[in-house]
Protein backbone atom coordinates (compact mmCIF):
# COMPACT_ATOMS: atom_id res chain seq x y z
CA UNK A 1 0.00 0.00 0.00
CA UNK A 2 1.00 3.66 -0.70
CA UNK A 3 1.22 6.66 1.50
CA UNK A 4 -2.45 7.45 0.45
CA UNK A 5 -3.97 4.06 0.43
CA UNK A 6 -2.59 3.58 4.01
CA UNK A 7 -4.42 7.24 4.96
CA UNK A 8 -7.50 5.66 3.83
CA UNK A 9 -7.61 6.96 0.08
CA UNK A 10 -7.47 6.05 -3.45
CA UNK A 11 -3.41 5.49 -4.57
CA UNK A 12 -3.57 7.82 -7.17
CA UNK A 13 -4.55 10.54 -4.79
CA UNK A 14 -2.30 13.91 -4.61
CA UNK A 15 -1.99 14.59 -1.13
CA UNK A 16 -1.18 17.81 0.17
CA UNK A 17 0.59 19.72 2.98
CA UNK A 18 0.66 23.25 2.90
CA UNK A 19 3.78 23.48 5.62
CA UNK A 20 4.99 26.66 7.24
CA UNK A 21 8.66 26.52 8.54
CA UNK A 22 10.22 29.21 10.85
CA UNK A 23 7.90 29.77 13.28
CA UNK A 24 9.38 31.37 16.65
CA UNK A 25 12.07 32.96 14.87
CA UNK A 26 10.12 36.39 15.50
CA UNK A 27 7.44 38.29 16.33
CA UNK A 28 6.21 38.83 12.95
CA UNK A 29 6.95 35.29 12.05
CA UNK A 30 4.90 33.67 14.99
CA UNK A 31 1.53 36.53 14.44
CA UNK A 32 1.81 35.23 10.73
CA UNK A 33 2.05 31.43 11.26
CA UNK A 34 -0.78 32.00 13.72
CA UNK A 35 -3.13 33.35 11.70
CA UNK A 36 -2.29 31.39 8.00
CA UNK A 37 -2.87 28.23 10.48
CA UNK A 38 -6.42 29.90 11.65
CA UNK A 39 -7.31 31.04 8.15
CA UNK A 40 -7.53 27.20 7.02
CA UNK A 41 -5.55 25.93 4.66
CA UNK A 42 -1.82 26.04 6.10
CA UNK A 43 -1.92 22.99 7.23
CA UNK A 44 0.94 22.17 9.24
CA UNK A 45 4.28 24.49 11.13
CA UNK A 46 7.16 23.70 12.31
CA UNK A 47 8.98 25.68 14.98
CA UNK A 48 12.44 26.67 15.56
CA UNK A 49 13.80 26.20 19.37
CA UNK A 50 16.82 28.16 19.06
CA UNK A 51 14.88 31.48 18.20
CA UNK A 52 14.15 35.05 20.83
CA UNK A 53 10.28 34.09 19.92
CA UNK A 54 10.50 30.54 20.67
CA UNK A 55 8.37 30.83 24.03
CA UNK A 56 5.81 33.23 22.21
CA UNK A 57 5.00 30.68 19.79
CA UNK A 58 5.32 27.31 22.32
CA UNK A 59 2.54 29.00 24.33
CA UNK A 60 0.31 29.87 21.81
CA UNK A 61 1.43 26.06 20.63
CA UNK A 62 -0.09 24.73 23.82
CA UNK A 63 -2.99 26.19 23.82
CA UNK A 64 -3.93 25.47 19.98
CA UNK A 65 -3.00 21.66 19.80
CA UNK A 66 -5.25 21.07 17.14
CA UNK A 67 -2.83 22.50 14.93
CA UNK A 68 -0.02 20.27 13.58
CA UNK A 69 3.42 21.60 14.52
CA UNK A 70 7.01 19.66 14.86
CA UNK A 71 10.29 20.85 15.13
CA UNK A 72 12.03 22.80 13.06
CA UNK A 73 15.64 21.83 13.82
CA UNK A 74 18.15 24.22 13.43
CA UNK A 75 22.08 24.58 12.88
CA UNK A 76 22.26 27.43 10.69
CA UNK A 77 21.16 31.45 11.51
CA UNK A 78 21.16 33.19 8.05
CA UNK A 79 20.31 36.82 8.81
CA UNK A 80 23.06 39.99 9.33
CA UNK A 81 22.15 41.48 11.56
CA UNK A 82 19.66 38.90 14.25
CA UNK A 83 21.73 35.99 15.74
CA UNK A 84 21.00 33.08 17.80
CA UNK A 85 23.08 30.12 18.91
CA UNK A 86 22.51 26.68 20.33
CA UNK A 87 20.18 25.68 23.05
CA UNK A 88 23.04 23.79 24.42
CA UNK A 89 26.02 26.17 25.74
CA UNK A 90 28.60 26.62 23.13
CA UNK A 91 31.35 25.09 25.62
CA UNK A 92 29.48 21.57 24.61
CA UNK A 93 29.09 21.83 21.13
CA UNK A 94 32.07 23.77 19.67
CA UNK A 95 31.39 23.22 16.39
CA UNK A 96 28.78 24.35 15.46
CA UNK A 97 28.94 28.06 16.61
CA UNK A 98 31.17 30.49 14.81
CA UNK A 99 33.80 33.11 17.21
CA UNK A 100 30.65 34.52 18.16
CA UNK A 101 28.90 31.91 19.69
CA UNK A 102 26.28 32.29 17.14
CA UNK A 103 25.30 29.26 14.23
CA UNK A 104 27.05 29.87 11.42
CA UNK A 105 25.35 31.72 8.51
CA UNK A 106 25.61 28.93 5.43
CA UNK A 107 25.09 24.89 5.57
CA UNK A 108 28.32 24.38 4.00
CA UNK A 109 29.76 25.92 7.41
CA UNK A 110 28.18 23.31 8.82
CA UNK A 111 29.10 20.67 6.43
CA UNK A 112 32.66 21.81 6.82
CA UNK A 113 32.99 22.29 11.23
CA UNK A 114 30.18 20.47 12.59
CA UNK A 115 31.14 17.61 14.39
CA UNK A 116 27.84 14.70 14.31
CA UNK A 117 28.16 14.12 18.18
CA UNK A 118 27.47 18.03 18.61
CA UNK A 119 24.83 18.34 16.50
CA UNK A 120 23.13 15.14 17.84
CA UNK A 121 23.42 16.56 21.81
CA UNK A 122 22.12 20.16 20.33
CA UNK A 123 19.23 18.55 18.07
CA UNK A 124 18.13 16.66 20.49
CA UNK A 125 18.20 19.56 23.34
CA UNK A 126 16.48 21.05 20.85
CA UNK A 127 13.39 18.13 21.05
CA UNK A 128 13.52 17.99 24.51
CA UNK A 129 13.20 21.58 24.91
CA UNK A 130 10.41 21.38 22.94
CA UNK A 131 8.52 18.85 24.67
CA UNK A 132 8.98 20.59 28.10
CA UNK A 133 6.72 22.90 27.15
CA UNK A 134 4.02 20.27 26.85
CA UNK A 135 3.93 20.61 23.09
CA UNK A 136 3.31 17.23 20.92
CA UNK A 137 5.28 17.30 17.98
CA UNK A 138 3.58 15.86 15.26
CA UNK A 139 7.28 15.44 13.16
CA UNK A 140 10.97 16.85 12.67
CA UNK A 141 11.78 19.07 9.86
CA UNK A 142 15.15 20.71 9.68
CA UNK A 143 15.86 24.49 9.01
CA UNK A 144 17.80 25.45 5.55
CA UNK A 145 17.56 21.52 5.39
CA UNK A 146 21.20 21.40 7.07
CA UNK A 147 20.88 18.22 8.52
CA UNK A 148 21.67 16.91 4.54
CA UNK A 149 24.86 18.41 4.32
CA UNK A 150 27.03 15.47 4.89
CA UNK A 151 26.07 12.26 5.35
CA UNK A 152 26.31 11.63 8.84
CA UNK A 153 24.20 14.49 10.09
CA UNK A 154 21.60 13.21 8.11
CA UNK A 155 21.75 9.67 9.71
CA UNK A 156 21.96 11.46 12.98
CA UNK A 157 18.59 12.90 12.00
CA UNK A 158 17.16 9.87 11.57
CA UNK A 159 18.16 8.54 14.37
CA UNK A 160 16.58 10.95 15.78
CA UNK A 161 13.03 10.38 13.76
CA UNK A 162 13.38 6.55 15.57
CA UNK A 163 14.19 7.13 18.74
CA UNK A 164 11.01 10.16 19.30
CA UNK A 165 8.96 8.19 16.98
CA UNK A 166 8.27 10.66 15.10
CA UNK A 167 8.33 10.98 10.94
CA UNK A 168 11.22 12.82 9.51
CA UNK A 169 10.46 15.53 6.47
CA UNK A 170 13.19 13.91 3.55
CA UNK A 171 13.03 14.79 -0.34
CA UNK A 172 15.20 13.54 -2.87
CA UNK A 173 15.01 17.23 -3.95
CA UNK A 174 15.92 18.99 -1.44
CA UNK A 175 19.24 16.33 -0.75
CA UNK A 176 19.74 17.19 -4.36
CA UNK A 177 19.60 20.82 -3.06
CA UNK A 178 21.96 20.49 -0.29
CA UNK A 179 24.20 17.85 -2.54
CA UNK A 180 23.54 15.07 -0.62
CA UNK A 181 23.68 11.43 -2.04
CA UNK A 182 20.39 9.01 -0.75
CA UNK A 183 21.72 6.21 -2.47
CA UNK A 184 21.15 4.43 0.52
CA UNK A 185 17.90 2.79 0.14
CA UNK A 186 14.57 4.79 2.15
CA UNK A 187 13.71 2.91 5.32
CA UNK A 188 10.06 2.44 5.60
CA UNK A 189 10.07 4.69 8.98
CA UNK A 190 11.07 7.34 6.77
CA UNK A 191 8.26 8.25 4.81
CA UNK A 192 9.84 10.25 1.62
CA UNK A 193 7.81 13.67 0.30
CA UNK A 194 7.10 12.85 -3.52
CA UNK A 195 7.65 16.43 -4.18
CA UNK A 196 8.41 19.60 -2.37
CA UNK A 197 7.04 22.50 -4.20
CA UNK A 198 8.84 25.81 -2.67
CA UNK A 199 9.37 29.64 -4.38
CA UNK A 200 12.61 30.09 -5.93
CA UNK A 201 14.43 33.34 -5.62
CA UNK A 202 14.08 33.89 -10.05
CA UNK A 203 10.52 33.81 -9.36
CA UNK A 204 10.79 36.67 -6.57
CA UNK A 205 12.54 38.55 -8.53
CA UNK A 206 10.91 38.94 -11.53
CA UNK A 207 7.64 39.70 -9.27
CA UNK A 208 6.24 36.26 -10.05
CA UNK A 209 6.55 34.24 -6.29
CA UNK A 210 2.18 34.76 -6.36
CA UNK A 211 1.95 33.53 -10.22
CA UNK A 212 4.24 30.48 -9.22
CA UNK A 213 2.07 29.73 -6.47
CA UNK A 214 -1.06 30.32 -8.43
CA UNK A 215 -0.20 27.72 -10.74
CA UNK A 216 1.57 25.34 -8.08
CA UNK A 217 -1.78 23.38 -7.34
CA UNK A 218 -1.31 22.63 -11.34
CA UNK A 219 1.40 21.05 -10.16
CA UNK A 220 0.88 18.51 -7.87
CA UNK A 221 1.62 15.10 -8.57
CA UNK A 222 0.06 11.69 -7.30
CA UNK A 223 1.10 10.74 -3.83
CA UNK A 224 2.55 13.28 -0.82
CA UNK A 225 3.83 17.03 -1.84
CA UNK A 226 4.24 19.64 0.16
CA UNK A 227 4.30 23.28 -0.53
CA UNK A 228 6.99 24.91 2.00
CA UNK A 229 6.19 28.96 3.15
CA UNK A 230 7.44 31.29 5.28
CA UNK A 231 4.83 33.59 6.23
CA UNK A 232 5.52 37.18 7.75
CA UNK A 233 4.76 40.51 7.47
CA UNK A 234 6.77 42.98 5.38
CA UNK A 235 7.31 45.31 8.45
CA UNK A 236 9.84 46.53 10.71
CA UNK A 237 10.96 43.79 12.47
CA UNK A 238 11.16 41.29 9.82
CA UNK A 239 12.18 43.83 7.05
CA UNK A 240 15.59 44.18 10.12
CA UNK A 241 15.21 40.45 10.54
CA UNK A 242 16.09 39.44 6.81
CA UNK A 243 17.64 43.13 5.75
CA UNK A 244 20.07 42.89 2.86
CA UNK A 245 18.60 38.83 2.51
CA UNK A 246 15.77 39.48 -0.40
CA UNK A 247 15.44 35.34 -0.24
CA UNK A 248 13.20 34.18 1.63
CA UNK A 249 13.34 38.12 2.85
CA UNK A 250 10.14 39.98 4.27
CA UNK A 251 8.81 40.97 1.20
CA UNK A 252 8.95 37.08 0.01
CA UNK A 253 7.24 36.56 3.08
CA UNK A 254 4.70 38.82 2.71
CA UNK A 255 3.51 37.09 -0.52
CA UNK A 256 3.67 33.56 1.39
CA UNK A 257 1.33 34.89 3.93
CA UNK A 258 -1.25 37.19 1.92
CA UNK A 259 -1.68 34.10 -1.45
CA UNK A 260 -1.92 31.56 1.23
CA UNK A 261 -4.88 33.18 3.35
CA UNK A 262 -6.19 34.22 0.04
CA UNK A 263 -9.55 33.04 -1.53
CA UNK A 264 -7.92 32.18 -4.63
CA UNK A 265 -6.26 29.60 -2.56
CA UNK A 266 -8.46 28.21 -0.47
CA UNK A 267 -11.07 27.77 -4.09
CA UNK A 268 -8.05 25.69 -5.46
CA UNK A 269 -7.63 22.89 -2.25
CA UNK A 270 -11.57 22.53 -2.76
CA UNK A 271 -10.79 20.95 -5.52
CA UNK A 272 -11.85 17.44 -6.01
CA UNK A 273 -8.73 15.79 -6.92
CA UNK A 274 -6.69 17.27 -3.79
CA UNK A 275 -6.55 15.55 -0.54
CA UNK A 276 -4.90 17.54 2.14
CA UNK A 277 -2.62 16.08 4.71
CA UNK A 278 -0.24 17.02 7.45
CA UNK A 279 2.00 15.22 9.77
CA UNK A 280 -0.01 14.20 12.10
CA UNK A 281 -1.57 11.87 10.24
CA UNK A 282 1.25 10.34 9.14
CA UNK A 283 2.14 10.10 12.69
CA UNK A 284 -0.57 8.38 13.42
CA UNK A 285 0.13 5.81 10.77
CA UNK A 286 3.57 4.65 11.35
CA UNK B 1 35.55 70.72 44.11
CA UNK B 2 31.88 69.33 43.05
CA UNK B 3 31.38 67.65 39.63
CA UNK B 4 30.60 70.81 37.50
CA UNK B 5 33.60 72.20 38.76
CA UNK B 6 35.71 69.42 37.95
CA UNK B 7 34.46 69.44 34.04
CA UNK B 8 35.34 73.37 34.29
CA UNK B 9 31.86 74.66 34.58
CA UNK B 10 30.40 76.88 37.53
CA UNK B 11 29.50 75.32 40.61
CA UNK B 12 26.48 76.18 40.55
CA UNK B 13 25.85 74.37 36.62
CA UNK B 14 22.53 72.67 36.12
CA UNK B 15 24.42 69.60 34.38
CA UNK B 16 22.07 67.38 32.04
CA UNK B 17 22.03 64.32 30.87
CA UNK B 18 19.10 62.48 28.58
CA UNK B 19 19.81 58.95 28.80
CA UNK B 20 18.41 56.05 26.63
CA UNK B 21 18.27 52.85 28.02
CA UNK B 22 17.11 49.53 27.04
CA UNK B 23 18.78 49.27 23.33
CA UNK B 24 19.58 46.06 22.48
CA UNK B 25 16.24 44.66 23.55
CA UNK B 26 14.77 44.29 19.75
CA UNK B 27 14.60 45.88 16.71
CA UNK B 28 12.96 48.77 17.50
CA UNK B 29 14.39 49.93 20.04
CA UNK B 30 17.44 49.74 18.47
CA UNK B 31 16.09 52.07 15.47
CA UNK B 32 14.97 54.26 18.04
CA UNK B 33 18.04 54.83 20.01
CA UNK B 34 20.23 54.90 17.12
CA UNK B 35 17.78 57.86 15.75
CA UNK B 36 17.64 59.16 18.78
CA UNK B 37 21.35 59.69 19.50
CA UNK B 38 21.71 60.92 15.89
CA UNK B 39 18.76 63.78 16.34
CA UNK B 40 21.04 65.88 18.99
CA UNK B 41 20.26 65.82 22.61
CA UNK B 42 19.84 62.37 23.77
CA UNK B 43 23.47 62.03 24.53
CA UNK B 44 23.56 58.96 25.92
CA UNK B 45 23.00 55.31 25.59
CA UNK B 46 23.25 51.65 27.66
CA UNK B 47 23.10 48.32 25.98
CA UNK B 48 21.47 44.76 26.79
CA UNK B 49 24.05 42.59 25.95
CA UNK B 50 21.95 39.10 27.20
CA UNK B 51 19.05 40.43 24.08
CA UNK B 52 18.45 38.83 21.17
CA UNK B 53 19.25 42.11 18.94
CA UNK B 54 22.33 42.94 20.98
CA UNK B 55 24.25 42.39 17.96
CA UNK B 56 22.93 45.00 15.78
CA UNK B 57 23.41 47.48 18.37
CA UNK B 58 26.59 46.26 18.93
CA UNK B 59 27.51 46.57 15.50
CA UNK B 60 25.86 50.11 14.66
CA UNK B 61 27.73 51.35 18.05
CA UNK B 62 31.04 50.21 16.60
CA UNK B 63 30.77 51.55 13.64
CA UNK B 64 29.38 55.12 15.54
CA UNK B 65 31.99 55.32 18.85
CA UNK B 66 31.51 59.07 19.25
CA UNK B 67 27.86 58.09 20.93
CA UNK B 68 28.41 57.62 24.75
CA UNK B 69 27.24 53.89 25.06
CA UNK B 70 27.53 51.63 28.49
CA UNK B 71 26.68 48.39 29.46
CA UNK B 72 23.20 48.37 30.58
CA UNK B 73 23.53 45.19 33.77
CA UNK B 74 20.87 42.62 33.68
CA UNK B 75 19.96 40.38 35.32
CA UNK B 76 15.74 40.53 34.86
CA UNK B 77 13.60 40.26 31.97
CA UNK B 78 9.80 41.41 32.71
CA UNK B 79 7.74 40.93 29.16
CA UNK B 80 5.22 38.37 29.09
CA UNK B 81 6.06 36.87 25.94
CA UNK B 82 9.69 37.91 25.03
CA UNK B 83 12.42 35.91 26.98
CA UNK B 84 15.70 35.69 27.44
CA UNK B 85 18.38 34.85 30.11
CA UNK B 86 21.65 34.90 30.97
CA UNK B 87 25.19 35.30 28.89
CA UNK B 88 26.27 32.13 31.05
CA UNK B 89 25.41 28.99 30.69
CA UNK B 90 22.38 28.40 33.27
CA UNK B 91 23.93 25.73 35.00
CA UNK B 92 27.16 28.01 36.14
CA UNK B 93 24.44 30.17 37.37
CA UNK B 94 21.14 28.72 38.51
CA UNK B 95 20.17 31.43 40.94
CA UNK B 96 19.30 33.79 38.07
CA UNK B 97 17.08 32.36 36.55
CA UNK B 98 13.28 30.17 36.24
CA UNK B 99 12.65 27.04 35.16
CA UNK B 100 12.86 27.38 31.72
CA UNK B 101 16.00 29.61 32.02
CA UNK B 102 15.29 33.05 32.02
CA UNK B 103 15.70 35.66 33.68
CA UNK B 104 13.07 36.57 36.63
CA UNK B 105 10.56 39.47 35.93
CA UNK B 106 10.75 41.16 39.03
CA UNK B 107 13.15 42.37 41.31
CA UNK B 108 11.69 41.11 44.00
CA UNK B 109 12.85 37.26 42.90
CA UNK B 110 16.68 38.79 42.19
CA UNK B 111 16.18 39.67 45.98
CA UNK B 112 15.08 36.50 46.98
CA UNK B 113 16.81 34.15 44.67
CA UNK B 114 20.15 35.62 43.03
CA UNK B 115 23.17 33.99 44.74
CA UNK B 116 25.85 36.80 44.82
CA UNK B 117 28.43 35.06 43.49
CA UNK B 118 26.29 34.28 40.55
CA UNK B 119 25.55 38.03 40.10
CA UNK B 120 29.20 38.34 39.88
CA UNK B 121 30.15 35.98 37.61
CA UNK B 122 27.19 36.88 34.67
CA UNK B 123 27.73 40.49 34.67
CA UNK B 124 31.03 39.88 34.27
CA UNK B 125 30.49 37.98 31.72
CA UNK B 126 28.07 40.49 29.85
CA UNK B 127 30.86 43.03 30.59
CA UNK B 128 33.43 40.59 28.77
CA UNK B 129 31.42 40.13 25.51
CA UNK B 130 30.63 43.73 25.41
CA UNK B 131 33.93 44.52 25.23
CA UNK B 132 35.19 41.45 23.02
CA UNK B 133 33.18 43.78 20.34
CA UNK B 134 35.47 46.12 20.45
CA UNK B 135 33.32 48.57 22.41
CA UNK B 136 34.33 51.03 24.80
CA UNK B 137 31.75 51.81 27.55
CA UNK B 138 31.38 55.11 29.13
CA UNK B 139 29.60 53.37 32.47
CA UNK B 140 27.72 50.48 34.04
CA UNK B 141 24.05 51.09 34.95
CA UNK B 142 21.25 48.43 35.71
CA UNK B 143 18.36 46.99 34.14
CA UNK B 144 15.50 47.83 36.40
CA UNK B 145 18.15 49.15 39.27
CA UNK B 146 17.93 45.47 39.84
CA UNK B 147 21.50 45.67 41.45
CA UNK B 148 19.95 47.25 44.12
CA UNK B 149 17.76 44.72 45.53
CA UNK B 150 19.81 43.89 47.96
CA UNK B 151 23.03 45.15 50.01
CA UNK B 152 25.48 42.55 48.31
CA UNK B 153 24.58 42.94 45.01
CA UNK B 154 24.97 46.39 45.45
CA UNK B 155 28.31 45.94 46.58
CA UNK B 156 28.98 43.64 43.10
CA UNK B 157 28.09 46.61 41.01
CA UNK B 158 30.25 49.03 42.54
CA UNK B 159 33.12 46.63 42.64
CA UNK B 160 32.90 45.89 38.50
CA UNK B 161 32.72 49.30 38.56
CA UNK B 162 36.23 49.70 40.35
CA UNK B 163 37.74 46.82 37.95
CA UNK B 164 36.80 48.17 35.03
CA UNK B 165 37.96 52.06 35.91
CA UNK B 166 33.90 52.98 35.06
CA UNK B 167 31.36 55.29 36.76
CA UNK B 168 28.62 53.10 37.67
CA UNK B 169 24.78 55.49 37.53
CA UNK B 170 23.75 55.52 41.45
CA UNK B 171 21.56 57.65 42.44
CA UNK B 172 19.45 57.85 45.83
CA UNK B 173 15.74 58.23 44.45
CA UNK B 174 16.88 55.04 42.57
CA UNK B 175 17.86 53.20 45.77
CA UNK B 176 14.90 54.31 47.42
CA UNK B 177 12.77 53.51 44.52
CA UNK B 178 14.03 49.18 45.34
CA UNK B 179 14.38 49.71 48.74
CA UNK B 180 17.73 49.93 49.28
CA UNK B 181 19.67 51.24 51.98
CA UNK B 182 22.73 53.75 50.98
CA UNK B 183 23.49 54.15 54.50
CA UNK B 184 27.12 53.38 53.52
CA UNK B 185 28.83 56.75 52.48
CA UNK B 186 29.24 57.29 49.13
CA UNK B 187 32.80 56.17 48.01
CA UNK B 188 34.74 58.83 46.01
CA UNK B 189 34.87 56.98 42.95
CA UNK B 190 30.79 56.49 42.27
CA UNK B 191 29.56 59.98 41.30
CA UNK B 192 25.90 59.80 42.35
CA UNK B 193 22.97 61.29 40.14
CA UNK B 194 22.11 63.95 42.21
CA UNK B 195 18.31 63.89 40.64
CA UNK B 196 16.77 61.02 38.71
CA UNK B 197 14.05 62.03 36.34
CA UNK B 198 12.13 59.32 34.85
CA UNK B 199 8.23 59.54 34.03
CA UNK B 200 5.73 57.34 36.29
CA UNK B 201 3.09 55.23 35.10
CA UNK B 202 0.28 57.85 36.80
CA UNK B 203 1.31 60.12 33.86
CA UNK B 204 1.27 57.92 31.18
CA UNK B 205 -2.45 56.50 32.49
CA UNK B 206 -3.38 60.18 32.68
CA UNK B 207 -1.83 60.79 29.26
CA UNK B 208 0.42 63.23 30.70
CA UNK B 209 3.86 61.82 29.94
CA UNK B 210 4.55 64.90 27.46
CA UNK B 211 3.65 66.72 29.89
CA UNK B 212 5.46 65.49 32.43
CA UNK B 213 8.44 65.80 29.85
CA UNK B 214 7.74 69.59 28.84
CA UNK B 215 7.95 70.22 32.75
CA UNK B 216 11.07 68.07 33.29
CA UNK B 217 13.47 70.78 32.31
CA UNK B 218 12.38 73.29 34.66
CA UNK B 219 12.42 71.15 36.94
CA UNK B 220 15.98 70.44 37.20
CA UNK B 221 18.61 70.57 40.28
CA UNK B 222 22.22 72.39 40.67
CA UNK B 223 24.30 69.04 39.66
CA UNK B 224 24.23 66.11 38.30
CA UNK B 225 20.29 65.74 36.32
CA UNK B 226 19.88 62.48 34.72
CA UNK B 227 16.28 62.06 32.65
CA UNK B 228 16.28 58.19 31.82
CA UNK B 229 14.26 57.31 28.70
CA UNK B 230 13.60 54.42 26.52
CA UNK B 231 12.88 55.16 22.97
CA UNK B 232 10.90 52.52 20.78
CA UNK B 233 8.22 52.86 18.41
CA UNK B 234 4.59 51.79 18.80
CA UNK B 235 4.89 48.86 16.26
CA UNK B 236 4.01 45.38 15.59
CA UNK B 237 7.15 43.96 17.56
CA UNK B 238 7.25 46.56 20.25
CA UNK B 239 3.95 45.86 20.88
CA UNK B 240 4.53 42.36 21.33
CA UNK B 241 7.49 42.58 23.38
CA UNK B 242 5.76 44.65 25.77
CA UNK B 243 2.11 43.09 25.62
CA UNK B 244 -0.33 43.37 28.72
CA UNK B 245 2.69 45.66 30.19
CA UNK B 246 1.95 49.74 29.72
CA UNK B 247 4.47 50.61 32.52
CA UNK B 248 7.04 51.27 30.10
CA UNK B 249 5.38 49.73 26.86
CA UNK B 250 5.08 50.57 23.50
CA UNK B 251 2.85 53.38 23.49
CA UNK B 252 5.37 55.40 26.29
CA UNK B 253 8.42 54.21 24.50
CA UNK B 254 6.92 56.01 21.35
CA UNK B 255 6.27 59.46 23.89
CA UNK B 256 10.07 59.22 24.34
CA UNK B 257 11.17 58.90 20.69
CA UNK B 258 8.70 61.60 20.06
CA UNK B 259 9.27 64.12 22.85
CA UNK B 260 13.28 63.50 22.46
CA UNK B 261 13.53 64.27 19.05
CA UNK B 262 11.23 66.89 18.99
CA UNK B 263 12.11 70.70 18.13
CA UNK B 264 10.59 71.55 21.34
CA UNK B 265 12.39 69.34 23.72
CA UNK B 266 15.82 70.40 21.39
CA UNK B 267 15.02 74.23 22.05
CA UNK B 268 14.43 73.86 25.55
CA UNK B 269 18.34 72.53 26.25
CA UNK B 270 19.60 75.92 24.45
CA UNK B 271 18.73 77.31 27.75
CA UNK B 272 21.69 79.74 29.06
CA UNK B 273 21.27 77.12 32.66
CA UNK B 274 21.90 73.89 31.26
CA UNK B 275 25.11 72.34 30.45
CA UNK B 276 24.31 68.45 28.60
CA UNK B 277 27.36 66.20 29.98
CA UNK B 278 27.43 62.50 29.75
CA UNK B 279 28.97 59.79 31.29
CA UNK B 280 32.12 59.64 28.89
CA UNK B 281 32.90 63.41 30.01
CA UNK B 282 32.45 61.83 33.75
CA UNK B 283 34.35 58.56 33.09
CA UNK B 284 37.04 60.96 31.41
CA UNK B 285 37.85 62.84 35.06
CA UNK B 286 37.43 59.63 37.35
Amino acid sequence: MNLAQKLGYPANTKLLMIHADDAGLSHSENLATMQSLQSGIVNSCSIMVPCPWFYEMAQWTKQNLQFDHGVHLTLTCEWENYKFGPVLPVSEVPSLVDSNGHFYKKREQVREHAAAEDVRKELTAQIEKFLSYGLSPSHLDSHMYSVGSRPDLFEVYKELGRRYKLPVQRSRELSDMVGLDESNPIKPEAIPVDKVHIGDISYFEKGQLWDYYAGVFDDLVEGFNVILIHPAFDEQEMQGVTVNHPNFGSEWRQIDFDFFTSDFAKAQIARDDIQLINWTDIRNIL
